[in-house]
């Protein structure tokens, strides 16, 4: 009997990857233009390395450049980076077409729904907050508030724990196979694998079922709910 | 003979105070909006002693705020009042009126241009570029830059420095007496006191001139290259 569903946020219910990348290619245009004097495609990679080695929760990746290209500090230029990549973000980010819609729907079913996702909770909670869905869910966990993320199964376990769910009544939605479906999947949730953002393409062995968009979600559950009757 | 013109941030070159008041409040109301079981005149009432105890770029107030009412850290609630404050900070933070057109003035007298102000460099920043002031300056300065605030004298022979002007060349431009005009005077600058903000009745024994606008610097500037003039 399916009781709740726990989704992943970033790439799962909103564009995260599309958004994030034009919002630091703007903020280095703008970096650009306010006198960091180096081509973008240099700057871009660069600031891909600064990624790569400190995270994407670093806090300080303009910092890093900027000091890395004018071997100074220059506030003007990093605060400009700052206001643009704010700006671009406040302005791109929504959630996918059918999100609210499929949402709605779902809760009407009587499902509790959940959000469980690797980040900085005030980050987390400010994207669910701006993309206008955070009413929706009964529940926000986030890897910051456990300590530990994903692929950690006690990260899910401390999340279905908080939801009053149990793995087996909970449908798992993420798109990353390797630290979404896989430890899902591990601990006995029904796995939905949502084929957007950059690892749409990540081999899979692991996922119950594979869907483009999140209204598919409907169909499913009531597939689950046809066969819970039958089984009865 | 006048070379150039330093200026204080907050309440000189924009409202600051009546911002900050309005944008506080209407945090607080989305907070309550979101669930914080208070009234709005206990939370104000909270916050502002949150703020007083922990200085205002303590950087946790409506954690505390949350806190103190909940008993508990609310992520949706604390989220909400941050996102309020910062979209009224950005729907408020304007330039006072005359304030580009005195800037260009005094650009084409030759002068240089100067920030000097208490607080964190890329929040400083950050409210001149949204200004759109932030290219009429030579140079900014701020205490977290030097490591020590208004009203040490070394902050401002810092500024001076960082400028390359010596004080009897050097018109101040602030609000307060205790912060801004008294040590200015003290270094022998021509003061400047400007009528805004929280602090426009603070008493006052230290300003060689008291205005209601900017604009009326232009004046003061042209009389006192006369004065030059009749001295040689």
């Amino acid at each position: 009997m399916i009781k709740g569903i726990l989704f992943d946020l970033d790439d799962t219910l909103y564009n995260s990857s599309e958004f994030v990348e034009i919002a630091r290619r703007e903020a280095v245009k703008s970096m650009i233009d306010a006198g960091l004097n180096v081509s973008f495609d240099e700057a871009m990679n660069i600031l891909n390395k600064i990624i790569e080695d400190k995270g994407s929760n670093y806090g300080k990746h303009f910092d890093d450049l900027v000091k890395s290209i004018l071997g100074r500090y220059d506030p003007k230029i990093i605060t400009t980076g700052i206001i643009t990549y704010h700006n671009v973000k406040v302005a791109l980010l929504r959630p996918y077409p059918h999100t609210i819609k499929t949402l709605i729907e779902l809760k009407s079913m009587g499902l509790k729904l959940g959000v469980i996702t690797d980040g900085l909770t005030i980050k987390q909670w400010e994207k669910l907050i701006r993309l206008g869905i955070h009413m929706f869910f009964d529940d926000v966990i986030t890897s910051e508030e456990f300590g530990l993320g994903k692929p950690h199964l006690e990260f899910f376990k401390y999340g279905l724990n908080r939801m009053g769910l149990k793995p087996e009544e909970t449908i798992y939605v993420g798109d990353r196979v390797d630290k979404d479906i896989k430890p899902a999947k591990e601990l006995g949730m029904i796995t939905v694998r949502i084929l957007k953002g950059k690892y749409k393409d990540m081999k899979d062995e692991h996922s119950d079922y594979r869907i483009n968009s999140l209204q598919e979600l409907v169909d499913i559950v009531k597939k689950l709910k046809v066969k819970d009757v039958k089984k009865n």
